[in-house]
């Protein structure tokens, strides 16, 4: 097997725009892992690039295997993470506003999201994550759109609603994401 | 610092049944992990306890510290876990039904839950994580009941309802959740 | 290769009695860890049930790769570890009495053992360790047991006896454990 | 300790370009760690804005406990890195010119530098370092400019030339780095 | 804090022989890990001198933290470890003769020795540990020398012996132990 | 795949003195690591003796991924380490003039140098290093001896000289090192 400097670099033109119309959430995540630079093999980290239409998303989501730092390129950027179960089960939110050039860090695992408030102008971020191979679980698809369904029964009462409910919001979630 | 074998022990009672009464989701985690023995302290390991009522729920959740590995002592659970985004935003839901003595894991990260399907009868399991101080985040709470609230712009976009949804959902588990 | 819910799952029935009548010591330990759940790979857990028959016990051992977390399910538990070499050579003995529903912890690396001190009761425990393959070293098997035996001359110094002693140790050793 | 959003965040202002005249190499580093963010400590990641003058560069160092990832932002970047010794001593430089979003890795360790070689265009990068605290070891300053200095008899030797030109290296060193 | 050199530094005297006289089992093992030198902290090693007279030996012990490599200064050892619990308990013993020059590895947690086969000649060796504090848990003292006592109902039926042999074993190890 | 007491054990001959006729820089390395001893695969440690001419040097080199610690068997050595860039980009030697029996300690990544400053008597030295496999970075090798070679460019903005003087030291460095 012949290593050469190719293994350790990616033509992954993260200077251009992502197309974000073809999300639902109106964003765009480029994610340069291990899959796409071989030589990033037991080494820890990864980058990616965020493109987010005027009032887009990143919506909730969790990297099961990293921390996530991430600077804002370009816009505005309202983003924040949940905290674990506390005392009392309180779980808190910390929020910011993010400008250019701001920098913010969403410790592994918990909860977080990314949102462009302004409604004319796009956003975008460079994120770096301290995994070779992160994980995403996006907590809508996660819990309403798993293949196959996690049982209303379940998802009724975990959110304290009606069975009807459930059903409903999974049919919306499968309505809008025929990817 | 004396160190002597009560650093390293507990009465934890875990033979003893818990109140799910409380619960609006039916059940009641005991976690006995480094803030119980602080002899556990960088060991990487804690243990719980866990009743549900009949009906009841560990809702969905996550351990952004441990992987969780679960017996069931009494009665029945219905248990699963979601995979991370796949190619096209795939999430799989790997589930099971886990009857007395029964073994089960779930991964580092991963959004899973634990329900007792049967309307009669309460189950028991006993569950051990791989860290001194797993976390726990509960994706209803985290999402829909943090302090202060995400804002319903970016969970309506996520969850692909109306903003009117959202509040209506938070509401609800606040009103089902005085603690 | 197709990963589904029962790489991640087993029937280990743990809630049924062993069998601790063939053993010498009065114990039965059943450990579920990777080779019988492959999705625990890299995850670093597993779990145990231990049964303890009347005066029976788990005699002294070390894990060299894991902590150990017990809980007691039924009956009641002597058990102990000794530290590492301090000053003086002296080495502590942390002991104490479990009931029903008490936790203890060995730390990684540490001598222990559990002994049922009830002549008439069986005990059971449920343990988990930190590591999918933890190991196990049973003292008396690894020093006087081994294959092919250590030398008399080694282990006649160590135990500050005559030779004589430790063959016939070794002897006795053999005759009370044709597995 | 109230922790709060603020622990997670810093105005960086990674999107200004820095001051590279008053650097001898024509380059600046704007590392933004566990010093400047105290949430980051045990997470294993930091960012960082590099910025290089026409023709300047990042020189040749080391990071002793961190890989890096870097994407150019503008401009284009030769870059590279020196295996460790191979059989017969031997040191393969692996090299690329990088353009703008494109992404190379740098192993953990491993001596590696960015030049920007064109003579009229600044250029700007936006790294990440798998390690809250990476730190940073330039060869020609921890070599020729230590404090004390190395003895000049080890470095002759070490760089086969006589004692006369590291004591004139060492000397051109000091004269044009008077921060 | 003022760090400089010799916090990486200890006059060890590792090239002077230690007295094996006052040592019951003819060894003596001078250990220089982070409480010698401070700068060791968090750096995952050690190194130490081990003397043997003629027909002396370091007795079976684990390191609960450590690998351990050795090579033989001067003389012979006889060394050997012994592995994890197999298919049928069974405990293979690994052993070499060893002469100068060679090395030899013990893996981590393993019950291990070396023993000076030579009735006339001393032995020496260097070994280093992959810990900063190794621990060393010597089985005949942790067995047989706690303080207190572990109960001979314990290590009678472990040992497969009669109670009065356990109390006479303990008797034996206090007596020649009088340190 | 039978593993025995071979596969943990190397017929080194670390006793033996090792050529340093042949070394420019007048020293001999014999790394012991996990290509000559496959047991030590994942075990994180590894040996190594050393040879100084009279006069003779292990030049300037960091190891990527471990942990040093030596012990002087022989003559005597000025050993050093240079720590990471601080604050005004200060780079401390930390040094210290090692005889017989004396224990140093090289923290990871960072560049250091063993030094026989006897014009007439060899030196002689064991290290061990706290990864199975740990790399080495010879300075001078790296930067001025690699293939393809750095750019001159780039070589001559780091040492604040001409590239006619860049182009000097690399002819140098390859005339005197036609291994």
């Amino acid at each position: 097997m012949d290593v050469n400097a190719d293994d350790f670099f990616k033509a992954a033109m993260l200077d251009k725009p992502r197309d974000t119309e073809k999300s639902k959430v109106g964003s765009n995540v480029t994610l340069i892992n291990v899959m796409q630079i071989p030589g990033l093999n037991t080494l820890g980290i990864s980058i990616a690039r965020i493109d987010y239409a005027p009032l887009g998303e990143n919506p909730p989501h969790t990297h099961p295997r990293a921390t996530e730092i991430l600077t804002v390129l370009e816009g505005t950027l309202y983003v924040g993470f949940v905290t674990s179960n506390q005392a009392n089960r309180e779980n808190k939110l910390f929020s910011k506003v993010l400008n250019k050039g701001d920098v913010f860090v969403f410790p592994q695992g918990l909860i977080h999201f990314q949102f462009n408030p302004n409604p004319h102008v796009p956003a975008v971020a460079i994120a770096a994550l301290s995994s070779q191979n992160p994980g995403a679980i996006t907590i809508a698809n996660a819990v309403f759109g798993s293949k196959p369904a996690i049982s209303d029964d379940v998802l009724a009462k975990a959110f304290q609603v009606e069975k009807g409910t459930i059903d409903w919001l999974q049919a919306q979630f499968w309505e809008n994401n025929h990817y």
